[in-house]
């Protein structure tokens, strides 16, 4: 079989375009139902798709009288997706600036042995100020400051998620014997900003750990990302750039003595997808027609530091503050700005274009065209699989599911089946053995020594 | 109708007893599967009663090579039991010295919305080292330092929960208003130990906030579960001391303002029921004899911190340290301290009792006597309901929802059907009006404005 394409579904709400909540095609009250998110998980896995995904923040959303916001915390939400559906992965942002790394390891841990062995996780650092402002912060630590502090973060959860064996869990009623006391590890750690002593209070999971996905796009997180990340999300707007990234990104973990294969790379698309070529593009201009000018203004003077409120929607953007200077998200500030200056965009028509993606790819097309699209992409060597957004849900992922989709599988591009049962299985990663343990042991022995059953939780079923 | 009691299941592994992973009535593999635990919400929930619970640690369990280990973290647990049940109210222990109270408050707030307002939050404030030790301290807080902790926190959380008024959200699609900034509150608190700005990203809940658990029953703990506690599960060895302390913490609920029916106290008891009481008896001995010495007498010594390894078995325990050098659980060095004196128990007699139940009750008889017992307590003044603690699971369970239930329901002491549909409708408690707010909304108000559906999550379907 030739080489195989990933695809996570990105969900948001109901939908990624800012007004997606206003359009006839979503109901406003599915933001707040449970149903709703375990519906598109549903959807997503009928579609074998590898994952689904959820952003997040530790503030409530800027500009909250329009803005649609998130009322789910993700891993408790990926886990009421996981008591409904069977193979679908499940990704959970957080951050690395808030949280303890003894507290969010086993959280994670905890969604792991949920899912049997289903969970991946997001890694963010947090630049917004109203995070910082509920965590004590006087204002955001800065960018080299947050991505010391997640190095270590992601240095202590692996090592948490280690200290057990994998096969430290021995469960003999005869001898009394629960645990092998010589396979579960402290971890001793005592570093420049945690000091934990471990181990975990959870056995190591299926996956022995869950994927680490990274979306940063700096040379900070480019290279954070080659050291840690086994998927990329990535923001990329033409082949070109997407090649010229995924080289650099494929090299950086070369460099760090990791197999180019260990690192999947998903660009983002927004795809609007019609019966004709005609209808995709009018479906796209009633989401743009629904945009707020003045709230999308206000939305873009703060990603961009500057004052828009009373800039005039049809001249250009004004000169913006050198790239140094910014100390939130840099390689979003960094694409808008190209974006208004490559294709000498107005106010108004780039307000339109992030009002889709939030600086993603938009593509209006048929399905055939969508497809081709992917195609493209994945062919020119600028993708390993695509982060999926649709602008409003649950259509937009019912039509990719079964209009896209089957075109993907009929080019031979696309699994008609999951062949593996978890998320690392999906997207084949290999599961990681142990740092303690003295043996490597891949997913296929872990489930033959628990028992040989489908999920090791359901062992005794 | 009469008065009418309460009934908690308090779950852990697969029961109560130190030894029940290794009786024959459990099957040991069920620790770790989450539909073992899905199954017993199913059976309490078939029950009506108003809900399980499940304690927490942020270590191992110390002797884990004989000590059944709790695999999930309770706040994802309890989401997977919220998503295959419907009424159960769904109560998850959590530190107030480890977390951090914005994400806490939102796992919580989560939680909520998840299971449609189903949600308890048991508040300890951890006491062991090895817990202390994954988050970088070199020994335990004091006690006052703990709760001192524990009080601003709570206070924190309590804000953060009401930092959104019920009817914040307005989610009109024609006007573009997601929702009324005037509505939605920052916190702004400043204090010892926390600096939150606010708001939660979570609007407010259906319960208002989850109904608040404790299980303190030092001078302190009493003191902090009468200002803050909904519910209190607590261990009382006789019916004297259970009136005793039900009177103690009433006065001092009503000495700080609150009605004595604001606070539901429920002591634990064990159940072992048999068609006779000598079947009874002999179960109970079953698990007994499973017992192994060696390690309950670390696990005693670690506890009592006291050195008990090399104490003969059939001697009695010897002088215990004053109360006010114990640093850690000083309620329950008290009363295992009790429990060994007023019955003159010696090392072995006092082990077998603790087996059970951890120096809770443990009763054997046959339903129709668990049933006269808890209806003397009851009666007597020393409870609102029962914590009720299977020793095995989920048998043990099983047993008290089809024995016990329907003569307790016969006897007009307990429910037949759920009247309400959140976890305060089961207690009988209000919802808190929001702090930031005008005007109290009642469960029912609430509901009536956001669609009149049963749950508020769904009121689009």
């Amino acid at each position: 079989m030739s080489k195989q394409l990933h695809l996570n579904a990105f969900l948001m709400g109901v939908g990624h375009h800012e007004a997606a909540w206003r359009h006839p095609r979503t109901r406003a009250h599915n933001l707040l139902s449970v149903e709703h998110f375990q519906n598109l998980g549903r959807i997503a896995e009928r579609g074998r798709l590898d994952s689904v995904f959820f952003a997040d923040e530790l503030a409530i959303s800027p500009r909250i009288e329009h803005n649609a916001q998130a009322i789910f915390e993700p891993i408790t939400l990926l886990t009421a997706i996981a008591t409904v559906t069977e193979r679908i992965g499940l990704i959970a942002t957080a951050s690395t600036g808030y949280h303890s790394p003894y507290t969010l390891a086993r959280s994670f841990a905890s969604l792991e042995q949920i899912s049997g062995g289903r969970a991946g996780w997001n890694i963010v650092t947090s630049a917004r100020e109203a995070e910082a402002a509920n965590f004590g912060l006087d204002g955001i630590p800065d960018h080299t400051g947050r991505y010391r502090r997640a190095d270590e973060f992601v240095d202590v959860a692996t090592a948490l998620w280690d200290s057990w064996d994998d096969d430290a869990v021995v469960l003999d009623p005869e001898t009394a014997t629960f645990a092998d006391p010589d396979r579960v590890h402290t971890i001793d750690h005592d570093g420049d900003l945690f000091r934990v002593r471990g181990p975990l209070n959870v056995p190591r999971s299926p996956q022995g750990r869950p994927v680490l996905v990274q979306a940063g796009s700096s040379e900070t997180g480019k290279d954070f990302a080659a050291r840690y990340a086994e998927a990329i999300f990535t923001a990329q707007r033409t082949v070109e750039e997407g090649v010229a990234f995924y080289r650099d990104v494929k090299a950086r973990a070369v460099a760090y003595g990791r197999s180019a294969d260990e690192i999947k790379i998903l660009p983002g698309i927004v795809p609007y997808i019609g019966p004709t070529e005609a209808a995709a593009q009018e479906l796209e201009q009633e989401f743009t027609d629904l945009i707020t000018p003045e709230f999308s203004l206000r939305q873009l003077s703060e990603v961009l530091g500057v004052d828009l409120t009373e800039h005039a929607l049809d001249a250009p953007l004004p000169p913006l503050p050198p790239i140094e200077q910014i100390h939130g998200n840099k390689s979003r500030h960094q694409l808008i700005k190209d974006l208004a200056a490559q294709e000498s965009l107005t106010v108004r028509r780039l307000i339109a274009k992030l009002g889709g993606g939030r600086g993603h790819r938009t593509f209006a097309g048929t399905a055939e065209q969508v497809a081709d699209n992917l195609q493209e992409w994945f062919e020119a060597g600028a993708a390993d699989g695509f982060n999926v957004m649709p602008p409003y849900l649950p259509g937009g992922l019912e039509d990719f599911v079964t209009q896209v989709v089957p075109i993907l599988q009929r080019r031979g591009l696309f699994r008609t089946e999951y062949t593996g049962e978890t998320l690392r299985d999906h997207y084949g990663l290999v599961r990681p053995a142990g740092r303690f343990s003295s043996t490597a042991v891949t997913t296929r022995d872990f489930r033959t020594s628990t028992g040989g059953q489908r999920r090791w939780m359901c062992a005794s079923r």
